[in-house]
């Protein structure tokens, strides 16, 4: 956050917790993107295992934006495109978001987030 | 490319060949974002050791816009923020490029274009 802040001088979000997703999050603000810093928070977050690999950190995801959640989760399934969990969750937004397998995306996790 | 353009239906553009940066790349336009799909050119391509570490693809670097990349690497030299070269380079659009040391941005390549 400091570094995205006081070193590269963009404008970043207040750190929020999100219990149910185990991580905090900064949001640092490019316009129509959005760079997201992840911190671990509790005992079984999602980004632990990810930080043991990456000691000094790394990216992790990208995220994008489609239109209906649900219809790019069939369409996707159709394609033969797995997603990790079977339903669409409720992401840092408030909003619908579903990770894709990397395996099936370039080595990329990729999410999606209802617009 | 197959993947954005086929499965997720992105705009993409045909891949350009460059040769004195040991890449071919590929634009998925997103916007005033855009992701930058990497191939190795060459025998001493850049990303080959990325790509022998990371068998199934992966996210390589982020790339941010600065107004002046001469002032930007000045600043960041003061705020003791390494590049990877001396001096910036002309990149994938033609317009001045430079790369910082990944341990001094939280573990993440981080390339700065001149808008």
């Amino acid at each position: 956050m400091a570094f995205y802040k006081n070193i590269l001088g963009a404008q970043v979000s207040e750190a929020v917790p999100l219990p149910e997703h185990g991580v905090s999050v900064v949001f640092v603000n490019l316009g129509n993107t959005k760079i997201e810093l992840l911190h671990p928070l509790g005992n079984d977050s999602p980004v632990a295992g990810f930080l043991q690999k990456n000691k000094a950190g790394g990216m992790h995801h990208i995220c994008v934006e489609v239109d209906n959640i649900n219809a790019a989760v069939m369409d996707l399934k159709k394609k033969k495109i797995r997603s990790l969990s079977e339903e669409a969750k409720v992401g840092a937004h408030g909003k619908p978001v579903i990770f894709l397998h990397p395996k099936d995306c370039g080595g990329v996790l990729i999410e999606l987030e209802q617009a």
